[in-house]
């Protein structure tokens, strides 16, 4: 079912952006394990929006409510299922563009899958609201995944072009603009604050790396670490590419270059460069789990564009009003942790039952 | 589980690189549609080793035997199996990496997952001679997206940083090496025979389209074309990146150039450009499917590599004969095409009970 | 994953006995459908507790609020999500059995699975409360089936060996006691208040009929219209037992006597008896499809038993207090027919796709 | 997919009676472990055809030829795939079903369902031949059970109204005619003599037990035990009902009598009577999981049958013809073992992962 994910843990994810609620559920969480709210509820308050200029100006205070699977704030192994109610919805702003799809965004391919009959009202249950629903799940596997000693980490690698220096070594989560040199972080803020002040919007990557994974997680073929990721990560709107490791760069290497030679560090086995991103045959080697995200520039766009008229098959000229983000991908480094934390957590589980 | 994928077909592949025999079940099938045997062989034949100067001297006919499925050459509704018979191996070419993995391999990850019962032949199930049986079962796939319209095709778009030139219109499979230009395709050739002389290896990108697909295919979220392909694709050895349409160079780009514009053509609904690659909200638009998968360079080299001896613990330095492409996205142009028709056709099967 | 079923609508039910709310999310419902809450309501309160004599004196409304997945009354291809709010939840009377188990409940497997830290309140998410979250979708696939001429009725065929007499031919579910006779339904009614009365609790027998089916429904081997069925129906809590036509009544047949002969009716081929109870190799005949689901009775009585604590693996005698149905028999009924509609809308979504 | 089952084993049935060949597919054994050929070949002679009087005169050596999955014979974590040749086959004897449909059988439906095109030689996937492909999964899953201390056992509980005496205790399968109460077993054998003697046939009941069974297995829900179970014994050919513990007997009980009683015995807690068949809210107890399966008569009979011949739609009478058992249900009692220990042995995989 194309709203869930998952084979040892499985998170659905409902809601439309104008439904009276959102919400997930988290099917096969272990019982007795504790959700720390405030830890989460932190977690959410990076993806949510209205905090500051680069973000939408919709307003949502994303508090969670749990409705079951708990027992106070331990998991009780039933489903656990948590919703937040949308309450700043204007629903008004979108009541055009059923007939008049925006170029870029899913209103044209929804109104033909669903025979006219999607909500189109904020993008429905293609919004980029939804991941707040991921980032409950996601919020609650990365706390599963502490305990294990596993931490995900991530930054933005690039916005429009501008590229972030250094490389990803510790967590971002403390910043404001979550880059590894501020300085980078400075030029992309001001590429996005025109972009806005232009009516455009800009696109760009999220890096994430995973640390203290276990080797031995993935399985060959269709459920390697890659095919994993990719099914979840691909389920976050804008995203339109995914490389593990060198990843497109790779493909320009020698296999002398790429290869990463293994060496004995402390008594293990570790290998002296990480071009495969940690991912061999689809499997964990015990290096960090890297991989990187593109996401495509908001369609949703002050300029005037074209489009066409579903009702007269004419085309017409479109400037998008409504409140929207001049650039998702700040608000979407939250999001690709979220992700990764399931797919990791869903293969940490399944290599339980191995060993 | 790991060697099978889709929900409306399902395909089980099977298979070690030396165990008696690979193969391939496909479920789901629907009843009375044909094979042609001889088309399916031509189309294995394009992936086959042994042929020319950049792949593996082994030489396998890879000619399926069907063991279920069918009467006569129609099928019957029950699984479809399909085998190749082992022949040409040399078990004895691999015994020693047991205990010395090969960088680059899934030598050591198999090790540590399957706590050293892994079948160390050849790559075992993690050979890329089991994409002989992916081969089986898109070649069927194909054939079946022939009769809707829907045709499939590839070409190399770089290989180690040699980039082909031109757009991907029509079919290269008639070419020996497939390329939209063949003088770029003589400069790829060219740099494979450097890196083989070299002792050493490539890698490169595959660029695939799918012509002639309705609009209205793959579904929100988790269940878009975009996760469909990739949860298949990456399943094919050595693919470490994957992007649609513009993909990573979307993120480079503002939203007013990334943007499709609809436009109305021959009474039809049509964009006026395909950075989206033919897919919004993870639904096809019905413009042409666009995507690349990146392959990392053949980890198999003879140049000296450093591993490490699982016995000793101590580092060793490795050269790894045996028979091995110097490259292998030549071959794998017929894999990326065949992993494109079986997600697809998928695609299509779970459309028709929506109309 | 243990509280979702089906393949091409798939169900998820949450909740706990007393958690804040349980619920349903219903995937893969086409766009377009309508729900009529009315109808609908009218279905749950044939479930709902606390109406007369032979139910639970627990009371609650059982009035779905759906979050998501509608627009106005109109399915929009989303996710639908309905929860029901528990309000007169007493976990004081609960509290106790944590560590003396209710022989006959989960009490004693959810601790062990569990780890102790189930929901043991009113049997948490194994509680009979939970068939109101099936009714919900169960309702929803009434409506759907109904559209398409197929309807699904049932009757208490036997209570404590007290067996209805005549045919299973029409709809029961405007009666206050469902069977076809109502002279043996006052009998058992008389058998439920004596076994009330001495503190005891009786089970019995529900028939279930859907007429109307197309023949061509299910699949062989796994997914056969008895395995369907099966795996939902034996989803009902107390359920031990379920048979198909002639059931284990066929064990005592000859061939000749069991075998339905074929003829020609109305220019349609029936068969002139349905020993199969419509059901040959799985797949739907066009007859039909009847099956009986047997239910233990209900473990909470409040003669004493026998137990043992877990805390001091003494045997201790239990006399279970709380408000429980002396027989569900009749409250089940429409829960029966909740869990055929869903599989068997099931089935006629993954039909379409064959036509 | 409707040829496949389980979550933590995956087994995939593959053939047609008169196909090349029939094998099975199970992906999910862990690697290392081994299998003992001989011990596998001395489960499958228990079901073997052509051994006695009871049985068709097939005859079919029915050795499985292991193709992929294994190093020498110890599982490598690849998918295990296995085939039997079919060697015996007269498609001769059939032909004329095809527009005759045999009442009892899969024809009618299976033509329905696959327009026609289905392989009806022999019963095509339909055959009860195929369960030979599932006894080599199921001998493999017995095997690995052992080695766990879980034994499954299981008698011929009555055959045409005959029924077995004594309690299912130990194993039968030493025993040409597998009762507990020989004398039984041999007014069983006369009545299937005199069924066949007047060209007719008999069904019956088998009763299984696993013994040994950890507490805590399965889930609450969809995923009980009983629902495992039945999704796969409802996969073997002719059965129409399926019972746990007392099943449609504990429907006639009072609560009171049919709750088992907790009490300690060497320690451990443990039931005084087993009502419950072992399964409480859908999880094992530790007591023997218990069940019994209702098989049909054999619907291929001598005697004179009426059926529609659905190229003139007129009523003809039928005589079938062929090699037929006058009862299966000796040869299904090793059958019903091999669905039961794959559901067991999956349900014990999913258990580890939670351990």
């Amino acid at each position: 079912m194309s709203s869930s994910y998952g084979q040892n843990v499985r998170l659905t994810i409902f809601g439309q952006s104008h439904s009276p609620a959102i919400g997930m559920t988290l099917e096969g969480i272990p019982a007795g394990e504790t959700v720390d709210y405030a830890k989460l509820q932190a977690f959410l308050k990076r993806r949510a929006p209205g905090q500051n200029a680069w973000s939408t100006a919709r307003k949502e205070a994303d508090v969670p409510e749990f409705l079951s699977g708990l027992v106070g704030n331990t998991t009780c192994g039933a489903p656990l299922t948590a919703i937040i109610r949308n309450t700043d919805t204007r629903s008004k702003d979108y009541s055009d563009l059923a007939i008049r799809p925006r170029p870029g965004h899913a209103d044209y391919t929804a109104a033909l899958k669903y025979g006219g009959h999607q909500d189109y009202a904020g993008g429905g249950h293609f919004s980029g609201r939804l991941t707040a629903a991921l980032c409950i799940a996601g919020g609650i596997c990365l706390q599963l995944l502490g305990k294990e000693g596993v931490s995900v980490i991530s930054r933005i690698a690039s916005i429009g072009g501008v590229a972030d220096q250094g490389e990803l070594l510790r967590s971002t989560a403390e910043k404001a603009f979550p880059t590894v040199d501020d300085s980078c972080g400075e030029k992309m803020r001001r590429a996005i604050a025109e972009a806005k002040e232009a009516g455009d919007s800009l696109g760009g990557v999220v890096e994430c790396a995973i640390l203290g994974l276990p080797a031995g997680l993935g399985d060959p073929m269709f459920d390697g670490m890659e095919n994993r990721i990719a099914a979840i990560v691909f389920g976050i709107p804008a995203v339109k590419g995914l490389e593990f490791g060198e990843g497109f760069g790779a493909a320009a290497l020698h296999g002398s270059k790429n290869n990463d030679p293994y060496t004995v560090k402390d008594g293990k086995i570790v290998t002296e460069s990480n071009h495969c991103g940690g991912i061999l045959g689809g499997i964990t080697n015990g290096m960090p789990l890297v991989f990187r995200a593109a996401f495509k520039p908001t369609p949703s766009i002050a300029l005037n564009q074209q489009t066409v008229n579903l009702a007269t098959m004419q085309t017409e000229t479109l400037a998008v009003s409504g409140r929207h983000d001049p650039c998702i991908v700040p608000r979407a480094v939250p999001v690709v942790e979220a992700a990764a934390a399931i797919a990791v957590y869903d293969a940490l589980l399944q290599r339980r039952k191995e060993l």
